[in-house]
């Protein structure tokens, strides 16, 4: 997966000699209107599939194609391995504007070739995470289920989204192979068209009851609180049966939750929990708590599954350094600062993020350094790499460093970020030589 | 690829013997707020994926580690392999509300197992396409290429995403893989951090025109007005170096559009084409191009690759017959309209859609009916199934057939579609008796 531009470049680099070690970083400059953090996710995971990186005899026959490139070059390519280094914050770090997601450094041509990878691997991570929490932390508490596998963008997507999830504080999903893949719980029982396909609604909570003990049952195909009323008088003719809980998914959440909770309690169902789905989002999620409506859990679909009101984060992968001088551009609204970076955050002493710096690699300040090397001479550092029952307990910890205001959905004015004077005395000598140029 | 609730209602109703006929729908309720057309594209496609799909040995396996499945079932899902038939309408067809873009006919079990793979499929390409093809639509002829391969929702909805683009009447690609999979031309020429590494722009200029005689240069990097003035003097100096366009990325690319194609028309370069690339979507282009910008081409990425005002698309995959029988629901908002359907779209005599008629399969109305047999037992229907070139061209008829209204990108009060007598008289018999049931 490379752009065009990609390889052109690195024949370009190729052809004059350009092979001095380059630093790019991933960041970004804003924070979308919605978000307060961007939760990052994919940085270090991505470089295992960096190290596996490498061009087939198919894929090199097919360049040749495209008569754009020289049969030295594809020699070259042919030969790709990526031979450098990688820093890169822990999964699940909460960020913020200017702080990178990772720095990759190496022979610039090699760099060049994996920018949209690599882009394309964190921002999808990244995107869905940093919507995930969101809903997590609207829950308070409550379990929020993935449901959203038939909107995320892909296969891909669907599969990868899951870990991400699993960072965010997500408790379960619908999506089978994702779930045992990364360890989270699957979750589901039915669809409308298993109670349409009975001959009635009892008859379809039946047979869940007798082949899934425990079950949660739909109950909007046709009319809720006639479900609900079926539901109990089944329950008391035959108190053996197992139901663990009932589904909302349309309607007035809110007032159905009080009726049927209401309904049940009288009934002495009060172990039957509800759960509600449907167009849910951490707005309508906050809502309904803050209405008091008795829901014991949510199921998510749309909202998560494609981050649905920002579904893009404006991840820039940008030069900062080659060979060992600093590198910045100039375009309006766009003026990054050059140089490798670290990013040192302190907490105060109730365990909240105070303050970030983002400083140069090499300098010092009080608080952790959140960038740490992942991979060096193209491969992977083991003991850098912790198993994702590890990451998750450590994003989970990273979450809970975030102040009251930015954990909120309302939006932050202000980041909790100062850039180090070192960085911007390097951005004002290498404007000044760069426009010398 | 499968959600769990598939899974047990499958067990279910192979423990229930349940195993005749259902009639999946997959349709839309309502237009996201900023379209006024779905281009349907994936629906025949998917059929390929769904002809081979089936359950692995260590599928198995790992299914049966959930502790949810009965040994027999799972012999069961070994032997799985669609029976079944889809129709479905021409990739690229824009349609509306209540208009299946495909209906999968089976036995009830092997239909409802392949809901979520379905739904994801086919969901992926139409959101894109539905939103590429306004870009082409405001673009008014001119190139729109695709940049979006690093902010697409993972590696899948990068490849396929190409695919639905050429459907919807872009031009070329930057992801070289995809391009050469789905023969679309692939575009891309340099990167900021090439400028930024050459000892000056114009070193960097230099480079490129040597080794791709009619390149784009990039000339945002420092200055915009300062890199055009340099290269009419290097043109000026060597007028055998041939350079094809510049691309501005960055700033008020209007103002910077006409001052860039004044100081190279004054210089004579009036060959040199001016493209545009930077956060543009199809507002952006109709807006640059009603003031006059002299812009020949766009580069779009986020925009197109996650189809960002409209990440979703409420796409719903529904019963509507079983074993004979019409099957609906009767949730709040979401009553649909049961039984196998058939979409007839009329045409005017200046080529346009005047309306269509969603029917029950079997009705017979003026126009040309869009839903067609693409698989049968299981397998894809040969005859069926027409090239992707074809399929671009047929797409490129049908969006010619969109009334202006619908094609222009102010949102339409109403849709051209109208509900048969009998699919009404149908949902009216159908509440009826679910509602006694």
């Amino acid at each position: 997966m490379v752009d065009l531009y990609e390889l052109a470049m690195a024949q370009a680099y190729w052809s004059e000699g350009m092979d001095d070690t380059a630093v790019f970083s991933l960041f970004f400059r804003e924070l979308p209107e919605n978000r307060n953090f961007v939760l990052a996710c994919g940085q270090r995971s991505v470089v295992s599939v960096i190290e596996s990186l490498w061009f087939t005899g198919e894929h090199i026959e097919r360049l040749a194609s495209l008569d754009r490139f020289q049969p030295e070059f594809l020699d070259w390519l042919r030969d790709f391995r990526f031979s450098g280094s990688v820093h890169a914050v822990a999964e699940g770090t909460p960020l913020f504007p200017q702080e990178p997601l990772l720095e990759i450094e190496g022979p610039i041509a090699e760099v060049q070739l994996l920018e949209s990878l690599v882009m394309n691997y964190v921002h999808l991570e990244s995107v869905l995470a940093s919507k995930a929490v969101r809903l997590a932390l609207a829950a308070e508490g409550r379990p929020v289920i993935d449901f959203g596998m038939r909107r995320t963008h892909g296969l891909d997507a669907a599969h990868r989204a899951v870990r991400a999830y699993r960072l965010a504080g997500l408790t379960g999903t619908s999506n089978v192979l994702a779930g045992l893949d990364f360890n989270m719980p699957v979750y589901g029982t039915m669809a409308h068209s298993f109670v349409q396909a009975c001959a009635g609604e009892l008859d379809a909570f039946k047979v869940y009851a007798d082949l899934y003990p425990g079950t949660t049952l739909l109950v909007d195909t046709y009319d809720t609180r006639s479900a609900v009323r079926r539901i109990i008088s089944w329950l008391q003719d035959d108190p053996k049966v197992s139901i663990g809980g009932i589904r909302l998914d349309s309607g007035d959440l809110a007032a159905e939750a009080v009726d049927c909770r209401n309904m049940l309690d009288e009934a002495g169902l009060t172990d039957i929990k509800i759960m509600a789905s449907g167009g849910l989002d951490e707005y309508r999620i906050a809502e309904l708590l803050s209405s008091g409506a008795p829901i014991d859990g949510f199921g998510v679909g749309t909202a998560i599954g494609v981050s649905n009101d920002e579904p893009a984060l404006e991840l820039a992968f940008k030069l900062t350094e080659y060979a060992s001088l600093p590198r910045m551009k100039n375009s309006p609204g766009k003026q990054s600062f050059p140089g490798p970076k670290q990013i040192y955050r302190r907490l105060g002493p109730d365990g909240c993020i105070v303050q970030d710096v983002v400083s140069g690699r090499d300098e010092v300040f009080d608080g952790t350094p959140l960038l740490k090397p992942v991979m060096k001479r193209g491969r992977v550092i083991e003991d850098a790499m912790v198993s994702l029952d590890d990451q998750v307990q450590n994003a989970s910890n990273a979450i809970d460093t975030l102040p009251k205001r930015i954990r909120s959905l309302a939006p932050i004015s202000e980041v909790p970020v100062v850039i180090s004077d070192f960085l911007k005395a390097l951005q004002r000598d290498t404007l000044e030589r760069v426009r010398r140029a």
